[in-house]
């Protein structure tokens, strides 16, 4: 049994859902495993991973339109001297996912037909955000 | 260190928690591992994994009266075509979990005393779920 | 390739957030695993595991008035028999993490800068807490 580590650097364009599946199944690809697990990890706080629908981009802006009604800028927060995104990015983490975990068979990602993996940015400027992908099999 | 992997297939009733704890046992228990990790994989985006009190079943009820209201079926979404559950659906499963990971120790995962494993269904209607158990371990 | 598994056990001391980090890493040198997977998983329902910002303590603040608001207490729960902040604790725990998975690399735990480790009781009582360690890797 084998592990294979990677960096990816994924650049964010503001508060919106970016797809990167296709960056995960070639790291997939690249460490040869055929059976095993792919564990996902962002090592950010005001970002998350989020395993959605692949296929209608509504969903997409329905979930931010969602989550900004949810977690409003416009609060009294405590912590707010990075702006007026820094504190509702932090609590829409809290809400969300730091870390996924998917199963490898026939070295393909096991997802369901309309699931697509995507980084979330929760900030209003563009970050670049790391995820590191782990994967473990043989 | 072995893997073994086996999806389970899980016929739901509706909007509702069902209980599949001792079918993920079983797997383990069939896979001989006695010391190793334990991961859960949803293959769907309207429903989630959950991992909650096994004892009263009033704490169902209150959890799926919280989300219902937390997010309503009559809200203006954009993607409506598939229904007024489909995007609340999608927006619960985003606010709870796609994977989750148990480690097991003696051939038995891991859980506290209270804690079940449940598949949450978000749709009106009922469906049958894949998840992909994982195990890792020897 | 090898597993070390350790239950930590934190005392908490009501509704707050605990870092505990430090302790995370301390099992992942004790475990000599240089490459790997860290697997946290908490043994409870009302309360969670998180990876949030480890700088200011106003995020800390700010995060529980957030749920504090988001889940009332004064709500008119079904399951009431174990408290007010019993059922609230309840759906705190669906809306955020049971487990987490952090990747290892030159024995480190491959956190960002900013991101700590805690632990949050969603309990009006302080209790005794268990989270099971799990490093696989060599």
């Amino acid at each position: 049994m084998t592990h294979y580590q990677q960096v990816l650097r994924i650049a964010t364009t503001g508060k919106s859902l970016s797809r990167f599946t296709n960056k995960v199944q070639s790291v997939v690809t690249e460490s040869g495993v055929k059976t095993g697990l792919c564990t996902l990890f962002l090592r950010h706080t005001s970002a998350s991973l989020l395993i959605q629908e692949n296929a209608d981009p509504d969903v997409l802006r329905d979930l931010e339109n969602f989550f900004s009604k949810l977690v409003p800028e416009w609060e009294n927060y405590i912590h707010s001297t990075e702006g007026p995104d820094d504190m509702p990015a932090h609590i829409r983490t809290a809400l969300t996912s730091t870390s996924e975990q998917i199963p490898i068979a026939n070295g393909r990602l096991m997802l369901g037909t309309w699931q697509g993996i995507y980084l979330w940015e929760h900030r209003q400027h563009g970050h670049t955000r790391e995820v590191v992908v782990h994967i473990l099999g043989d």
